[in-house]
This record gives C-alpha cells, sequence and structure tokens, in this order.
C-alpha cells in the first residue's frame, strides 16, 4: 500500500457526513486474538447525537459472532485507491485466511473499542454495540459511534457504492444548494 | 417539468440495485386524501426476499403519521435532474403545502398502495410497512417492496447523495469487478 492518508479526531455527531451517502464500508472486528475484515452495502444512519448507526450484518459471515460477541467493530471508508482490496475482502472468508495480511492492510488504534482501525481507509468510526434487540430477528445492529478519525484531505473522498452484479458506482462532483436550506434544516 | 421517463415493471427482489448505493429517496405518501412527499437519506436494504427496507422517518416529519397511519408509501428516486425539487421537498412542510403541485410533479399509481408514485423520478418502490416495532423506539420503520417500476436507461441514473450542510454528491462512474467475484457473491 502507498502512503497513508493523514487522519485526525472528528466529531462523532459528524458520522452522516461520510456514511449517508450510502458508500461501502469495511466492517473491522477483533475477537479472541483474532482480526477479520467484511465489506457492507447494507447500513443507515439512525441518530446524530448518541451517534447510531444501523447495519446488517448477515449471519453467514465470519464476522457475524466475532461482532456479536465482542460487542464492537470499527466502520472504515474506503475510497477508490482501495477497490482491489474491497473485492477481495467481500470474496473472501476470515475463517480461511487473514485479510490484513492478504490486502495488505495497517492495523490502527481507536478510542474505546479494540477492534483495529484500517489505515489506508479516508475514515474510521469506531463502534459500540448499542441495541441487539432485533439481531436475532433480522441480523440488524444498532451501534454507538463512540470515536471517530478522518482524513481533511481530499474535502471528499471518491467513495465505492455497489449496486450488485460485481458494478460499482463511484462518488462523483459535489453540489452545494446551502443557500436555499432553511437554516433550521442544515 | 420536461419529459417523463419511461418506466418499465422491476423485480422487487433487485430493488438493491438502485436503493443500496444510498440516493436521497422522495417519499411519498397519502391519507385521508391528502398527498406528501418527503426527502430521505436514511434507509438501507434489509433482505432481497421479501424485499425489506428499514426508514428512519423522524416524528417531525409531516409524513410521519400519514406513513404510520396508511401503512405505506412509495420510495422514489430523484436523478439531478431534480435536484432543485428535491431541496424545496426537503425544505418545506406538507402542513403548509401540496408539494407534488408546488414542485410540477406528476402522480402515477403502483400496484399494492394507494399512496402515488412520482413519475419524473428514475425509479419508484411501492412499500407496505412490514413491522412497526422500532417505530416508537426510533422512529424506524421497515417496508416489504410490493411493486417497483424503473426507467431502463440510462443503465444507472445520475443520483443525490446527501452529506449534509446543504451539500450533496452526484453519483458518477460506475465500473465493474464482475469478474473477480466469486459466483455465489453476485
Amino acid at each position: 500500500m502507498a502512503t497513508l492518508p493523514k487522519r485526525e479526531a472528528f466529531p462523532v455527531e459528524r458520522a452522516r457526513r461520510y456514511l449517508e451517502p450510502g458508500p461501502i464500508v469495511l466492517v473491522s472486528s477483533r475477537w479472541s486474538g483474532h482480526d477479520n475484515i467484511m465489506t457492507l452495502g447494507w447500513h443507515t444512519v439512525m441518530e446524530f447525537s448518541p451517534s447510531l448507526i444501523g447495519c446488517m450484518i448477515a449471519g453467514g459471515n465470519h464476522s457475524f459472532e466475532m461482532i456479536r460477541r465482542s460487542g464492537e467493530c470499527v466502520l472504515n471508508v474506503p475510497t477508490t485507491r482501495l477497490t482491489d482490496a474491497v473485492v477481495k475482502i467481500g470474496n473472501t472468508s476470515g475463517a480461511d485466511l487473514d485479510k490484513f495480511a492478504e490486502c495488505g492492510l495497517t492495523r490502527g488504534t481507536m478510542h474505546g473499542v479494540s477492534a483495529p482501525s484500517i489505515e489506508e481507509c479516508h475514515a474510521s468510526f469506531a463502534c459500540r454495540l448499542h441495541d441487539d434487540g432485533w439481531v436475532d430477528k433480522y441480523n440488524f445492529f444498532v451501534f454507538e459511534i463512540v470515536d471517530a478519525r478522518v482524513a481533511p484531505s481530499p474535502d471528499l473522498p471518491e467513495t465505492l457504492h455497489y449496486t450488485g452484479d460485481g458494478v460499482f458506482t463511484l462518488s462523483g462532483k459535489a453540489i452545494s444548494r446551502k443557500r436555499w436550506f432553511r437554516p433550521e434544516m442544515l
């Protein structure tokens, strides 16, 4: 991997800036001395403060029990530099290989969780399990984001958005319509 | 508004193609002879079949009680042609004005719901309330998509993705990595 992005502390209540646009995220977890990573496109912001995010984590994933048992994970937002890693992570199982080593990814530490962040990503959000009431029913986890680290540059990263069938759309240009927003809507 | 897109029936279990990338959607609803529209960026795919989608609909929205009481809505995916309408819809209340008339939008009909679709949008997904167990707790609605209509062209539309602060990122080019996917992952 090339140079790591320089990342800084970021307010957890502003996580929507990077998660609401709907990018593929890399979910890193740690349990019983073992680290793993999975890809995830089925997530939604649920609240600003506490900073809540809902994630569908299918039971067939090796990460499922690791996250349920540890009660934590890190949501990392990759850019298109990491496309190859995203595809490899999404098409292999942590039961068979060490995805950090296989993809040449760098572990980092976050406040509030033991799970490692992925330092090559534009942003990382440390999550603690907030509500497991729908894990059995839907595989739906509600996490609270307790720490965030984000690269301040570029302002908005080029992210991957999954459409199924092996096809991603990339985030393109940004447009502001702030002048047309009511102040209380911003 | 310009010419309406020609839309066709689409398999509901493939809704992820348009919703998983995380676009802003326009949620149209009907209750007690009144129609309304709201913007929504906090949603996630939850299952292929039945085709489930989870949506956070804040209680302050005029649409909240309309959707809860009617038990249905339509999720419409606008393209950048509709940017002005998206901003207006997100910054006004259906308690004060008729958003269809105000934005010059065209009502359509969908199977399985009374709520109107928005014919100017690239895709529309008719939703029936599947699980209201977390409406009181989180304002989280689980809908089943029971009908879908999508414009076959363009293949992937230019959608709006909200980052907060009045700024949207637009979906850009598409890339396929299908050849690197395990068949069972497609």
